[in-house]
Order: structure tokens, then sequence, then C-alpha cells
């Protein structure tokens, strides 16, 4: 009998990094920052954290966890004092030693207190870091994060604003960032927007986020994304923006639109509801099947129902709810005994015999990573009684790593990498399998405010990690 | 600033009372009555249990809170020896006094020891509870089932059989029973059949459910349901029948269709998912909308995604993704400040606004209780831009109590009770409102199993509650 | 590498069974059990708990540990309201089920809810349970005391008095009951009076505890004892006694006075202190050993410290601080890997080697049970440069189980049950050994107000056990 | 009703810094480190942690609590696995911010991870702080012991030893100091010998810690003192002794035998007992007391035990118990309502009635600072019926704050610092009331291996803070 407890949410999708917050000017700073948290849980479930400033002192919670975990004493807000508070959650990476790395990290420099919460990977923290180490910096996590905090506090500017310019124009790589003193929040997305990050206002308080689905929770406004390059600061005199002098060149992820941010977001200046219909629509439309080839179309919830029901708008194929998705498991559960391998995949989906008995089926799935979830999703599909099984994915095959924020496995784990689509389609169970193409991607999205990052798909990378020098080395 | 924790599940809709499972004949019995546990989930999130026999001593472990929280520790398996276990998952009534609720309960009698976990609502559990404490019998809790193991206890019959008929005669009202002592599982269904309990196999190891997805998850057969009045006893000779002699008369909860079984459970001999569909579909025949009236049909996910679909295939409007609901919520949270009363609904749900902008909306939800959810959700609707709200309810509206085992607001609390339906569509906000008919609701179930319970629809109880005395009192 | 964690509680002496305390008339009722509880700890580690009344409903919190685990959150007084409450603290007896222990108990009869904390043990337990049971009672603990409150609920007398005047007179064994209702509170000691309990006051607040040392700490006024057969009533019209009608014969443990009282209370009409001197005492006046003999005195802290004292002022041997005690080490640790068997005794206690080297030592000790941690001690000593180590006992030896409340180990493994006094001194590597005699022993206390049991160190006993029938089951 | 916790622990006592520890050379290094904590809990009860070394990975555990606490789960071993540890417990000071000061610190530089562990406190830590904020260098916790990390860090000589040199030239005050790479323990003394640590062995294992009475408890045997201005490595070749070049003069802080150390351990050269036993009586003989004057002398236990018995045996009065010392208490409790201010000391102590009831009575305490807590003990003492109160303190008077590693009040909270002997005496409610002088108190303590430092009696300060300037600053 093994008891192993396993992470079910380990599913086989790629994995978000993180969720950013910061709140100026409410008397409740802290809780919305927390209620904030919640509306982004889905960008990471391992740890949440927020500190609050009341003008005079910082306080932190954080831990691991959900944020309903984290934050389950109603006594908490009392413990964040203060107008001004930012938040964080995060995703896991694998970290080889135990150094802490829940944010928002808080550090004490020649210039005060100040904490920081980050979205993103700097393709050059590595070489940033051992250059710091030359000089004798130590280093308490194992994140990028803390890398921006040492060159902040190393800066010879004398405000912050200009320090965080000198130290996002020293890092190159994704980051949507958010820093805090004792009076004031400085939001920074870098110069490719990578990241999604946006500004809302709810009466006085100002407020910057990740996702809109955020503002909404907190029943605040909308006003307008962070642009790439720019930083915006949040103090008593309202925003101010400090946009970067040369125009950059946007490469927005364009996997946010496939499956990381929520449907009911707008980011890149699109709801992502809508991109992620029209996914489903171009994958139809690339594809030769209609409703004489195939019964019904279903999608892996919940992350594919909308490019499911576009499927289905376009092919004219019914859209039927054939799987059902288990929501109440919690973070682990301890796994049968037997060696049932499918187990995991079980106890979050369940089949709904009635609609998949007899029928020719097409399961609309955003991406395939190992590939192991679907293969254990079709034999439950096949064994429930469909006759057929069609795979539609509404986005092109993985192939590269992503070095600006998402966690896949390494490439040789990436099964799109290692076989062609028909053996995938085999190893899958699978009757029939497409791909959307990189064309239909991009055509699914706006381009009127600049171009993407398909690097994921196409191995075309924006930055490419390996040639970039730290500017900090050169300079000093 | 106030920091109350508010319990997020309590949303607007009849509470169901529990799930229970018996596994007889497995090396890890307590291990699949927590999966099981965990496939039974949607009936009940306010504690969850097991308890275990080695066939000499029996091992319980029982806690508030989800099935992943009570059941976190990855040795409580080896905690809870042996091949025989029941388990049982249980929604909060009111409890006045402190007197602990948990099951399965585990007492010891002059018999031994014996457990049990039980779904239902005795409706002369009261009448005999005093009945019992006038001839000196002491309760340690509040629940109903505790009066069984009373009953068991003083038969004068000698085997747990006859003692478990002896006790569902006295007992009136709705329950699906699992007793278990050192060797034996006894299995007991009311003579009304209010509440599913079904039977499966797996290898040696003999299974009896709530629900049918349980089986699904232990990769167990589903055999067929413990049929009304039955009694089914489980011990190392196998599976054994023991009906009522008379024939009973069925009165399944036909609200079980409605909401609370798992589409992907099949119960009272048809798939919940079938039912539900065609209770959307007759919702759409009764009604006269078309898609010349609606551009568009949404649910309120998840437990109206089936019907809603039902209802667009039928009425021919397209379905649309309209609402989107947080499932990392956890069991509470601490509120805003500042009289936000819809922020409960928001933390659930957040709209899609480019599906909703500028629509034609058809809401279907499965019932309205107090309509407050639904109130705050029509709200949000309009705010994402719809044009007309048109609300669906795949069942008829709800009038009268529960006296077997749902747990409705008092009935001053039902809006349906208080109000005309053009009252109710005023409070709510909507521009239309209809509901499904009882006729229509009948319609679309099988009837060549027996009768359906539709009191709270029809106000039409098959045992009154008012008019039973307890048989045991006479006898005595 | 092994890793049990062990409790370090479990040093080799007898174990007390429980604490009890009943407060009435006070607006912090809850609060006031709760720091009684505090002053009762070393009456019982192994659970806690308070049940409180606000003249209508009663509420309970208890749980596994110390009291001040259990009591932890500051808000827990709120969550006990009223003006009665009543406490126990209790040690763990080896419960074969999973039944739970935990007191006070909390049940629901006729006459409303009651609750009950018991310090004490039953003989006829066993029979009246299963007389009980027959009858078709049922039981959710292993607790004794939940058969007192069967009796009380079956009882046909009108009040509360009489049942539990009748439940009293059933039972045979020792008991310092308190039983609480809505509006009042009962306290009763056994007619043999074997433990002890008292009364005190605090403005217009009436209590009653265990030992007088939980008075001291509410700076409440120390009335008198409950005596003996005594039954009192504490409500809202103040104290009522209601004694025995027959006169009782008082056996009180003399070993409340050996070992388990704390020296600070005032127990059987006498001060624990000045009869554990007196044990001391009379130990140094039947011994031989003068300052010629010895250098110094040490005690086996703490619970020895006091005879020691008495032993050294008679004796004119030096008392001295050779043993330290930790306090700080919590309830379990994680043993080391390599067999050290006395890694327990070690962690526990340390020698002070400016002490003991180089002397002949005399060591006090209260009683010997297994001997093992008495060998570990004198090892220490040795290693620490003793030149000769005499152990002396301030209590006989232990030969005989005890019936009435304290814990033993089996008959088998009290060690002067199977050796001779030589033999287990050099079993424990003593240069010499000798206990008190019981004369001795019956000198150091108090006769005036009756007699006492010594059954574990002479074998006879008060009540034999064997001998008892139920009274309850001749009636019936 | 007022709730509110109150740390019990932090009675009117000097509070201690910390314990360390270092272990080389055990399959079990981790769990040796913890049990070393378990002896050295007295030095601190804020916080514990390890962290350990499998020649590659170093891995952590810490966290507040006591050590059972931090180390409750059994399986930590395995977390922490290899055959280096260093472990740490720490008493809080007061943070102002929320940084976390839990030690030992682990952190990455240049050279790979390194952790440490510190008792002490450095006179200069702000300054040089200062300095390397001003380059740019950030801090995670509030404690000084980060600075030694930064220094090692930033250090330009190649390996470890000349950097801890470096870094402790710089740093002025006291510490006792062990730092850990993948492979070696660095211990270091500061020159002025502030604190101890001392150097054990057991087989192959080599050991340093805090105090001697660690040893013991893992049975390992003691070899000698760290000296001051000493680093001795321990690594895979054995201990290495680096004594610093020029001869330093000895300033042992002379508290750690008043108060601080175990009485079982063994510093500066001299057993804590041996030295406490001759406080006591020099205390006497400085006194014109004798038993025609008191009748008893008794203890605030238990640190002051072994003084008290000194005094007795010089003085002739008798030694008796008249405070026994409640232990079960826990570190928090909830504060009764009425504004009872002496509930802290009678929780924690109560009086033996019969040992001070018409009694003439000599209180032997070792350290008065604010007067709070034995005012309150002498008017519990009177309570219980002494008849006149004779205080004698075994050190002299508190009248300067201390900057190496004690943490008192502030100056103004020193009650010898505020008042006359005399009023003092009235203040606290004493009959008389004598302090030791500081010539009786360097009387007993050894002189031949060098000095005390005795500023907080005498205010002469072996190294005067305002007058120190940061070498590393003037180096730069």
């Amino acid at each position: 009998m093994q008891n192993k407890s396993e992470n079910v949410e380990l599913l086989d999708k790629p994995q978000s990094n993180c969720g950013v917050v910061g709140i100026h000017g409410s008397a409740e700073a802290a809780k919305l920052a927390y209620f904030s948290l919640y509306a982004l849980q889905h960008r990471g479930q391992e740890s949440a954290g927020v500190v609050s400033s009341d003008g005079n002192r910082l306080y932190r919670h954080a831990g691991m966890g959900l944020v309903s975990d984290v934050f389950a004493d109603p006594n908490l807000p009392e413990k964040l004092p203060g107008t001004i508070a930012i938040g964080h959650n995060r995703y896991s990476t694998t970290g080889a030693t135990r150094l802490s790395n829940a944010q928002p990290l808080l550090v004490k420099s020649k210039d005060g207190l100040m904490a920081i919460s980050h979205n993103g990977n700097f393709v050059n923290a590595r070489a940033i870091r051992q250059d710091l180490e030359k000089q004798g910096a130590i280093f308490q996590t194992t994140s990028d994060t803390e890398v921006v905090l040492h060159l902040l506090a190393r800066s010879k500017y004398p405000n912050m604003l200009e320090r965080l310019r000198e130290a996002t124009t020293i890092l190159k790589g994704a980051f949507s960032l958010v820093v805090m003193t004792r009076d004031a929040i400085y939001a920074s997305r870098d110069p490719h927007g990578f990241r999604p990050m946006c500004l809302g206002k709810k009466r006085k308080t100002n407020i910057v986020v990740s996702e809109s689905c955020a503002l909404d929770l907190l029943d605040a406004k909308y006003l307008r994304d962070v642009e790439p390059g720019e930083i915006v600061v949040l103090d008593k005199d309202g925003m101010h923006s400090h946009p970067l002098e040369e125009r950059p060149q946007r490469h927005a992820c364009i996997f946010e639109f496939v499956y990381f941010s929520r449907p009911d977001s707008r980011i890149f200046h699109e709801n992502v509801d809508r991109a992620r219909r029209r996914l489903g629509k171009n994958l139809a439309l690339e594809d030769d099947f209609d409703d004489t080839d195939a019964d019904i179309v279903i999608s892996v919830p919940d992350s594919s129902n909308t490019a499911a029901v576009g499927y289905s708008r376009r092919s004219g194929i019914k859209f039927e709810l054939g799987l059902i998705r288990n929501h109440y498991i919690g973070r682990t559960f301890i796994q049968p005994g037997q060696g049932q391998r499918d187990f995991k995949t079980r106890v979050k989906f369940n089949t709904v015999k009635g609609v998949l008995k007899g029928r020719k089926v097409v399961v609309v799935d955003d991406s395939i990573v190992r590939g192991t979830t679907l293969r254990q999703l079709i034999g439950m599909i096949r064994k429930a009684g469909a006759k057929e099984v069609h795979v539609r994915i509404s986005s092109p095959p993985i192939t590269s790593p992503c070095y600006y924020g998402m966690d896949f496995p390494t490439k040789d784990e990436l099964i799109a990498n290692q076989m062609s689509i028909d053996e995938i389609r085999a190893y899958i169970g699978a009757d029939s399998l497409r791909y959307l193409s990189v064309d239909g991607l991009l055509k699914a999205v706006p381009h009127e405010h600049g171009g993407y990052c398909t690097a994921c798909f196409s191995g075309k990378y924006p930055i490419l990690p390996e040639k970039i020098k730290s500017k900090y080395d050169l300079e000093n």
C-alpha cells in the first residue's frame, strides 16, 4: 500500500508563473490586494502573499498554498494595516535548495524598506546574479526577483523611478513588476510586453493587476494596459506614466490567449474569450470536418470550453458536455495502490456516458505538453462507448522551451519535439489529430497594438538568452 | 473594517444531505471509501469520515471540511486498517448545540461496535427520540442518525439483519443507510426510495455508494440500484438481497435529477445527464422563444450547464459561455467592508463581456430558492452590456418545504411562496421569467420503475410528517 | 535512522486520572474554569475541555493536548458564553477503539442537555455497562463516565439531585464528579472519598475543584472539602449540601499525598507539602543513615523535592540540587537512532557534576514502578562521579494494582511484585535501597477525619471489584 | 471581557540571546543538532532552526516556537540529510518590521551556499550595515547576524577561514558564531570572549555548542572551551585551532554565571553550579543574618535554587521549598478580565502555605530588573502568612544596559537606576533588601583564565559602543 500524496494540479499543462497586484489609496488596501489574489489564483497556486504599508512601516504576510489557506485568519487585515499594499501568487518552479521563495519579497536597503512582486522571467538573471555575487552580494532566495532588489539597492540614482528604469534596462526578459516603498507603488512592464498588466480605478483607489478579471471582482474600473516599457507610479498624487523613450517592439505572449489568462479578462487590448473563440473557429476552418463526420464536439473543461464552442459554431457539429470536472479535490490526494496510472486523471474528470455512447466525438483541447493526461482521457472516453475520437488542438505543436515565464517540461519531455503528429495520434490513442497552424493562431488575435511571441510554437525567440550579456557586467 | 469570514458555498440552492459509501473485501477498503467520498463531495462539504474494520476492531477518522482536508495525512490508510470500510460526507444543518455530528457514527452496544452512515431524513425521528429519551436514552449528537443506532441496540432480534429491518420499519421517511459491524455491511434504502443508492463490484470487492459516479472513480462496475425497501448485506460470502415483502411504492426525489446528483451518475434507472438534458428541452418546448427572440443561451455554471445545452438545442438559440466560475475560492473568505452585498456572488462568478455585450440573453438556471444570487447575477450580466435578460428555470417554482432530506430555507424565505412569478421577475430584474411545469418535469424522467416525489413543487407529500405516530411508541 | 516520536511525559510514575472543576455565578465562568485547568494540569495532560451554559444552551470546547494548546484561541471565551461552566483534564488510559474520550461529556436526554466531568474509576462500571447494553443502550466513548450519564437519564426520579444520588449509589468505586445542567452544578464525591475535591468562593462565584491550588490561582477562598458521600449543589441560590444519610467510611487515597497532588494544595484536611515533608522525615527516622554515612541528599525533581528536604532535615545530611530537570521538552520528541535507552531520561534530567563528584549520595524518590528511569538516573549519577548511591523511597513498595483511579502498569510490570528489595537494588544499581514502611506512611498523615486506602502498598482493598454485583442489575 | 494572550515567559528577567550548535561527521547530524537545541532551550524560546549539508546541498528547517514545536514532524531528519549540521535557538528582540529573523540564516554567495548561527551582539553592526547599504546591499532580516554574511561574501580573501577572520576583526562586540559551508563548520568566539562556546567529541563526531549541558545530552565528551579570539574549523580532517595572533583580553559575561547558563553546564573553565553556590555563600557572608533572624530561606525557582542553597549553608538558616513553579503553562495564556495584575505571576508560581505561615522568610533571587514580579511574589508570600519577608539578591544592582547580548529593558525601566535600594525595598514590599556586592560577585568566579565583564553592574564597558568606528568604513 503506497500512500504518496500527489499534487493534482500538475496536469499536463504549461505552468504560468505568477499574478501580481498593487493597491494605492484605500483604507482596505490589504483586503483589496487579497481579493485580487483570489481572482488571479489561476496564475499560481503554490504560494500567496501581501505586503502593506501604513506610510511608515511595511507589514508582510505570505505562505504556501492557496489564497484562501494563506489568508484564513479573519483578523489578518488588521495585521496588514495601511492604505498601500502589493500582493503576489506564484506557481512553483523546482528549487534546488531550501531558500524561501514566497513573494512579495521585503528587504531593507539604504533608503528603507521596499517590497516587490514579479511575474515573468529574466533571461540574464543568472549572469547578473553571478556579477553581483562576485561583488559580494548574498542571495536569500533562488528566485530571479531578488536580483531586481539588488540592482535597485546598488543604483547610484537618487530616486526609485530612475533606479527602477535602470534596473529594468539592465534586466532582459519578461517582467511585470510591482515595487512598493513606504509611500508609492511602481509598476513596470518589460519593453517586449510579454506578460499582461493593467491599470484600474475605484473611486480614489488606484490599482495595478496582472489581469482585468481582478478589477471586476473589486468592482473597479478597467482603465488601460500598462504599456510595454512603461513604468507607472501610483502615489498620493495619482498615477503617473513614464514610458520608455525609444519605442519598444512588443512581443506579447500568445499563450496567454491560448491557455493562461482567464476568459473573462481583457489583455493585450482584446477580450481573452473573444480571441479564444476565434482559435476554435480557425481550427474548424483549417479542418475538413463537419457534422457528417462527427456527432458531437466536447471540450476538456474548463480551459478548452471557449475554443470548443468556437469550433462547434464553425463546424456545425453539436457542442456537448461529455467530460465533468471535479472541483473539490484540493491540492493533494493519496494515491491508490495498484499502479492505476490514470487515477490522477479520473479523480479530476469523469465521462458522461449518455453523451458519449455510440458517438463520433471531437475532443477540443488547448494544447498538448507530454500527452499523458490526454491519452488517459481518450481511454476514458472510449470506455464510455464513443465510437470514434478525433482530437483537435486549438494551438500549434509546442516544440520549443519558453524563456519568458512559462514553465514547460524539458525539451525532451515535449511530445511534439519527440514524435511526428501521427506518432502523437497513435500514442494518445485518437482516430485523428489536428493542431491549429501558427498562421491560424496569429489570425485569431489583434495586431494593431504590436506583435506576439510565438517562440514555443515557432522557435523564433525575441531575445536569445545565450546571446545576452549582462549590461551591468559591461558597465563595471 | 469588518472581517467576518463567510462560507462561500452557501449559495442560493437547496442543500443535499449527504453521500454514503460501503466497501467490503479490499485490502485497501479505507482508501476506496476515501476515493468514493471524493466523487461524492458535491453531496456534502461540511464534514467527511471513514470507519474501517479489520474483523476485530473498528477504526474511525472524521473531521470538519472537505475530503481533501480531512484526509490530508498520507499515512491515514495505515491508521484505518482492514478490508471493510464505510464513509460519509455531509452537508450541515444548523445545530443549536455543540454536539458533534460528523459521520460515520461509531458506538458500542451489547453486540459490539457498530458504525453508521446516513443520507436522508426521518419524519418521525423527533417522536422516536422523545420516546427513547423517556426511557432513559441519551444522545450525543443532534443528528437523526443516532436514533437508528438506539433502535438497533434495543432490538430484541438476535441478528443485525432483522434488527435493521425492524428499525427501518419503525422509522418513516427518507434514508439510504450503510451500517457496519466487525465483519459485514448492511445497506438499506427506504421503501419510498427517496434517495439514490447503488451497488458495484471490482474484482472481489463489493461496493455500495450513493451515486454511480463514485464507482467510475474506483474503476468498478455498476451493478444495479439498491431497490426501495431492500436491504443488501455485504459480507465474506458476497452480496445478499433482502427485499421488503410487501411491494413498496416508490417516490424517488425528482430534485436529484434537477440539481443534486452529478450529471455523470446513473440514478433511478436513468443517466442524470440525459434527464437533465430533457428538462432543458421540455423547458424550451413550453416556451415561445426562438433565435429571433434571443441571441444566446447561457447557463449558471456548473449545475445548469446540461439543461442549458438542452434548451439551446430545442430552441435553436446559440449556447454560449457567458459566466465563468472561480473554483479556487476555498470554503471561507473575508468580507469586504463597504456593504457590497453581491461580493459573495462576484467572488464565485464573473461575466464574459465579449459574449454578453449587446446581446439578448437567455439565462438557464435549475432552480430559484431565495432569488438573491440570481438577482445579483442578472445585475452583473446587465452591467456587462446585455441588452435583454430572460430567465428560464429548468424546474417548477419551489413552494413547499422538503421533509425527506433537502435543506431549504423556511417556507417564508422561499421566494415562490411569497411572490407571484411576475413579482419574482421584477425582484430578480429579468425582462421575462419562465419556469418548467410539473408536467414538463415528469415527462423528462422514466416511469417504468416507479413514481417520484414532487412535494417541493406540488405540495403533495408521500408521507405526511404530522400524521405519523411513532410505531415504536404504540408498541410500548 | 529511526525517527519515532515518544511521549516524554510517560516517565516511570503511576498516572493520575483527571482534574475537575465547576464554576457557578461568574460572567467569566468559562475563563475561570480554564484557569483552574491550568492549575490542575499535573493531574492530566492528554486532553482538556470546558462546557459552559448561558442558562439556555450548553457550549463545549475540548481537545487533545495541554490546556494551553486546547485553549490557544484568544476568542475562546466568547465561544463559551454564560455564567456556569465545568472543566476537565485527563490522563489517557489505553483505549482499544477510537471512540472519543475527551471530557466534559455533553449529551441530551429527556430533561435536556447535561455535561459531566469525572475523576476516579468505577469498579462495577463494566457490569453496569453490560446491563445497560443488554437493555439497548449504546456507548460512544470507552470511558466509565458515560455510564453515569446513562444512569442519570434512565432514573425514574424527577430531579437531578435524586437521580445523581441514585446513580452514585449504584456505582461503586472512586469518583469525584461534577455534573452540569442548564442552571446548576452538582458535585459528588464517593462515600469512600478516594479522590480529593473541595469548595471555594470568590465574591458571588461558587467553585468546586479537584485541588485547592486551583482556588489560589483564581484568587478564591478555600472553604472546605466536599465530604465523602456528599453531594453539593451550586445554583443561583448558593451552595447546598446533601450528605449521605449513613455515615460513610473514608478511604482517602494516600498516594495523593505521596505523588499526585500538588504540594501547594490542601487535601483531606491537610497541606500536601506538610504530609510529604513528614514522609521524608519518617523515612529518615526508619533509616540508620546520618551525615557520617552520606555527604548529600538529592531529590528526583520536582516531585520528590519536599520529601528530600524532610529527609535531609531529620538525617542531618545536607540537601543539594544534584539533578536538573528540563521543563521545555514538550510532549514528544524524536528518538536518537542508536538504541540509547536512557535518552528519554537524559532529555528530562541532567546531573550537576560539581555537586555529585566524589560524594556519597542519598537519592530520595517518591516511588518506584518499573524502575527503568531510576536505573538510568543512577547510572548518570555514577557517571557524574558519585562515590556511592543510596536510594530512599518515601513510600512503601508498590505491589498491587489500583482499582480506584491510578493508572499503573500491569502487576507483572510492577518491579516490587517481581523482585525482592535487594534484587531491585541490584537492578537499579544502587549501593543500598530502603522504602518507607506502611506504618511510617500512615504516621505522616492525619487520621481525625477518616482512614486511607493503602491498597497499592498493602493489597487491602476497601472495595473488592470482583465481589461487587451491579445493584442496578438486581433491581431490574 | 478582555482576552488578550500574553507571553508567560516574559518574566522580569534579562533575556539571553541565543544558543548555537555545530555537528560535523555524524550520519545523524541534524538529529544531534536538534537534541542540542533541546538542551539549550533555556537560551531562547522564540524560534529554532537547523541547517544540514550532505556535502552538496544545504537543507534548512526553522520556525517560531519551542524546539519541540518546530521539530514536531518525526520525518524531519530525513528532510535534513547529511553529516554536517548547525542549529540555533533565539530569544526575540523587538523587531519593528516583519523581516524574518529565525536562524540559522542560509544564503547563496559567489562561493555557494553558507549558513550561520549567532549568539551575541555587535556594537558596530548598525554602522557597518549603513556602510553596506550605501554600497547597495539589501537586508532581509533585522538581525545583526546578516551583517556577518555580507562581510563574508564581500571579502577579497580566497578562503572562508581568512574571510571569517577578517569579518570578525571588522565586527566589534560579543559573538559566538557558527558558520557552515557545504563541507565544514567554522566556530568563532570574539576576542573578549563575552559568550560561552565549547568543543565536544563523540566517537568521530566533532561538536561545538554554546554550553556543555548539550554535550551531556548527546553523551559526548567535553573537550575544552573555544578560546576568546579563536576560530576552530571542523572538517573531514578533524578540528583545527586558529587562535588570534595578539593575545586577547577576556571579558566573560559574569551574568552567565548569575542567571543565563544552566547550572549543569561548565563555562569559562568553571561549573556554573559551583559558581552560583558561591554567589549564595558570599551573599550570606556579606549579610548580618543568621538563624536567629530568620526561620527559613526559600528561592524563586528554578533559577535561584542553587544560590539559595548556598546562602542557607553559610547562614545556617534552613532551606525550604516555599514557592512552587508551574511548568505546564505553555507560551501564552488568555488574561483574566478584571485587571488582576499579578495573575501572570500567580499562573507561574504558587505559595506553599504550610512552609510560609508564621515564618520569618529570606527570599533569595538572582537579580531584579523592573521589580514587578518580585513585588507580586512578596505579596503572595505575605498572603500565605509569612511574618517577615527579607529579600537577598545574589548579584549587584543592575544599573547599566548591556551592549553584548543581554536584552534588558531600557535604562529608565531598570529599577536600580531609578530608585535607591531602600526605595526598591519599599516598592517590592520587603522588610529588608540586600544585594551582593560587585566584589562578592567577582570572588565567586575563577580568575586564572581571564577577566569578566561587569558592565551591567558597574557601568565599566570593555568596548564603548559610541567610540567604535566601522573599520570597514575606514578601509573603503
